[in-house]
């Protein structure tokens, strides 16, 4: 029978049980919702690093006005990066054709979690149906939130939730417990779309408390598309970087 | 406003976080049950043990025959030991007016991060209801998930979820994300109970499945049966011992 594994933060698994294996690393707000953006946008490659120096020293490293270095701490812009964290500054004009060096803390440490695994996919709302079809042949399904600042955040766990669902609709699986609970969670929002939209359960978790505390309130309206892409990025964990699947 | 955080396993939390607090630490498989049992049939106190050793030897600087070892390891009986972590064996001729050193690694790890705690209680569905009279006056409670083996068990979070949901029909409070998550699981479970009792929940969660596996399938039983006692143990976090608030 299928499995499938919840891992509601990194600091709940090893890169051991992780080896070998097909994972999809979730981080809603923001990494991996931006990073489906720019891969939309055409950006030809996005490279993740945990530092604000590795990202300058990467740049460095490989030259050219086809790099663009993209990230923020703490929400905050950082010095001599052309571009934030923000979804929306992900656009052909600013990305098209362009390697992004891009640095974000809770999404990069989910994805160096998966230096050994066999497949690494990022999964967002924004392209939820797509990594469903990427998962249709995988029998064991380990799904990585990131969390924020080692804190389970409600908003991957629901995505995450999402995705058993429709994985349990293809055919029958074992889940682990939190599994179990991540479906719990998102079946209690998905029970009541009509009433409250997805765009509110996020604006009132803790990574949607985050964004409106630093005044990127649409930036969780973006996160909650359902559906707008039907691009899978996809981390080669030889060359570090993430191209669409 | 009331806070309510729950922390589905230890490692998400830190005595820090706990120092001056009221807590109150689940392990419905087996640890916080069996301890209600224990004071329900009369034992004078229960002293917690990390370790079998540290456990042989608290008996014996206490001495005497009011002293009752108790516990297991891996579900199998303790070289020694009197008593093993069912419930069942917890009654009034085998603990009443003892003193019972009792090993479990989950439960006491879990209570050992509260030793800078103001109030620590303990919880279970069997003593539900007293639980939540004893947080009456609580501004900010801590709800700690014993898990097993540093994993997330469905049937701890269960309990969480069901305090944070009585807790909340008293007055509003502030959750955490995880208390949310707690929330959604409890109330998948509560609104369907006519039609799978919380017993079979509890049997398909990681710590009923251990349970099943070595053929404690009855534990299970004792473990569902919602307030079934009126007793609400508190560790004495300075005197390191449990009795009845």
């Amino acid at each position: 029978m299928r499995q499938l594994q919840v891992y509601m933060l990194p600091a709940l698994t090893t890169a051991e049980d992780l080896a070998g294996q097909t994972v999809v690393v979730i981080d809603v707000l923001r990494a991996t919702t931006t990073i489906v953006h720019a891969l939309a946008a055409g950006a030809s490659e996005v490279i993740p690093c945990l530092e604000v120096t590795g990202a300058r020293n990467v740049a460095a490293s490989l030259g050219g006005d086809h790099v663009v270095l993209a990230g923020e701490r703490g929400g905050l812009p950082i010095d001599g990066f052309a571009l934030g964290n923000s979804p929306a500054e992900f656009r052909p004009e600013t990305v098209g054709g362009k390697t992004i060096v891009f640095t974000t803390t809770n999404g990069t440490r989910a994805m160096q979690l998966c230096r050994d695994a066999r497949e690494v996919l990022l999964g967002a709302f924004v392209n939820l149906s797509a990594v469903i079809a990427a998962l249709r042949d995988a029998d064991v399904v380990h799904l990585l939130c990131a969390g924020t600042r080692n804190k389970i955040t409600r908003e991957d766990v629901l995505l995450a939730g999402a995705i058993v669902d429709h994985l349990l609709a293809e055919r029958p699986a074992e889940l682990s417990d939190q599994a179990e609970l991540a479906l719990d969670a998102w079946r209690t929002v998905a029970h009541d779309l009509t009433n409250v939209p997805l765009a509110e359960r996020l604006r009132a978790s803790c990574g949607g408390r985050n964004m409106l505390k630093i005044g990127q309130e649409s930036d969780i309206d973006l996160a909650a598309q359902i559906d707008r892409f039907d691009i899978v990025p996809r981390l080669d964990v030889g060359q570090w970087n993430i191209r669409p699947r």
